[in-house]
């Protein structure tokens, strides 16, 4: 979606080649391309990144380095920068889930940076202020800092929700028409008086515990058949027997 | 939050310590603290594992090891199944956020299991037989298949945002009143024609401009006593240099 497309991850001083291999897969995941690394650290594991990477190796190799976070979204209009510390600068902050929405808005017009910090410090105040709005992950109080990999996993997940591209897939078989669940009930009915299992004065009060079973969700025309197969066989089975004695 | 602490992550097989480690943070990220291995490799990096967790070195030191999936969830009323490919038992799949407020209830009542397969191969259709319901994440076709720690973070994420319980830093200062805003638009019409930058014919439709600016988002009484600050100095300024002359 050309939405996604448009939407950059800037990580700012990363520590860890993990980290960014893990950010490449999930990138990939959620529909993401564009990855760029502000003054990354020297010590970056480089192997590490494209062992966590997996299948999204193209997004790690394909990755622009910059110097400084200005050459990184000199280009874009919505700067989105993340933080889990309340202070200055942070006051105008909401959930991705509640900015998504404008994201993608903007996105559709010019390249949008999604910004995170380092591993073990996050953005300065500098680094903030560059950023048009803030973003805030729900997280416990007890442990709010999420991982970084994870922290970028929420912000595109909730971006690739939000675009509407992803389906469930479709259902084989659709729910079963009530005639046909009627006469499922009527064979049940049948086969569990044949089998003694209830009499006929008290088969009304156990026929509603068995729809009140089988009706708690929607049964499929294929569910619905394999309970009428179920009935068929045994009173099949039930009358063979009394047939023998 | 009660619900929360109900909510088990079953992992059955995992191979590799990393991942638990960072499924151990991510639980403390959002709210959940009960953790059982099912069968884990014999390699499992220990401790990757506890680096990982950083600060969530309890969740992985309480874990719970068992050798079956029965096992685990025996005591849990929903066991939610998560799968990526369709198939055989994954008809009835809904997204995390579709399931989260049926787990939360449940939750409220008995303990609720999410289960998660191996890194390389998911779960067998044995083991998803014994799953209630399935769930799948949205991701791209392109790359359906999320990273283990990842997987479990967004669906923790959605049970955390679904209980209710975060809420956004309140703002320190409150939206600017509007006699107050208005007060400062007179200020700052006032200072634009004592600098020159507009004269009266225009000012009526440059202040237009200079509305629409500071209105496209809301405006503390904090930001209006910047902008009044500002108005007031260069108007003293600007007659300074007026009487010196």
């Amino acid at each position: 979606m050309a939405n996604l497309e448009n939407i950059r991850i800037v990580l700012v001083g990363p520590l860890y080649g993990g980290n960014v291999g893990s950010i490449c897969r999930a990138m990939a995941n959620m529909g993401l391309s564009e990855l760029v690394l502000v003054a990354p650290s020297e010590n970056l594991n480089l192997a590490e990144a494209r062992m966590m990477a997996v299948a999204a190796g193209d997004i790690f190799e394909k990755r622009r380095v910059v110097a400084t976070l200005e050459e990184a979204v000199g280009d874009c209009g919505l700067v989105m920068g993340t933080t889990v510390r309340p202070g200055l600068y942070r006051q105008h902050v909401k959930t991705p889930r509640d900015w998504a929405p404008a994201i993608l808005a903007s996105a559709a017009v010019n390249p949008v940076a999604l910004v995170y910090g380092r591993e073990n410090s996050g953005l300065t105040n500098e680094e903030l202020a560059i950023c048009t709005n803030l973003i805030q992950i729900p997280s416990s109080p007890d442990y709010a800092s999420l991982n970084l990999a994870q922290a970028v996993m929420v912000c595109i997940y909730e971006l690739y929700v939000a675009s509407g591209t992803f389906e469930l897939p479709v259902e084989k078989s659709s729910e079963c028409l009530t005639a046909t669940r009627e006469q499922m009930f009527k064979m049940w009915r049948e086969m569990l008086l044949d089998i003694g299992f209830m009499n006929d004065e008290k088969s009304d009060h156990m026929m509603l515990g068995i729809r009140r079973i089988l009706s708690r969700a929607p049964l499929t025309t294929d569910d619905v058949n394999i309970l009428m197969g179920i009935a068929r066989q045994m009173t099949w089975k039930s009358r063979q027997k009394d047939n023998l004695q």
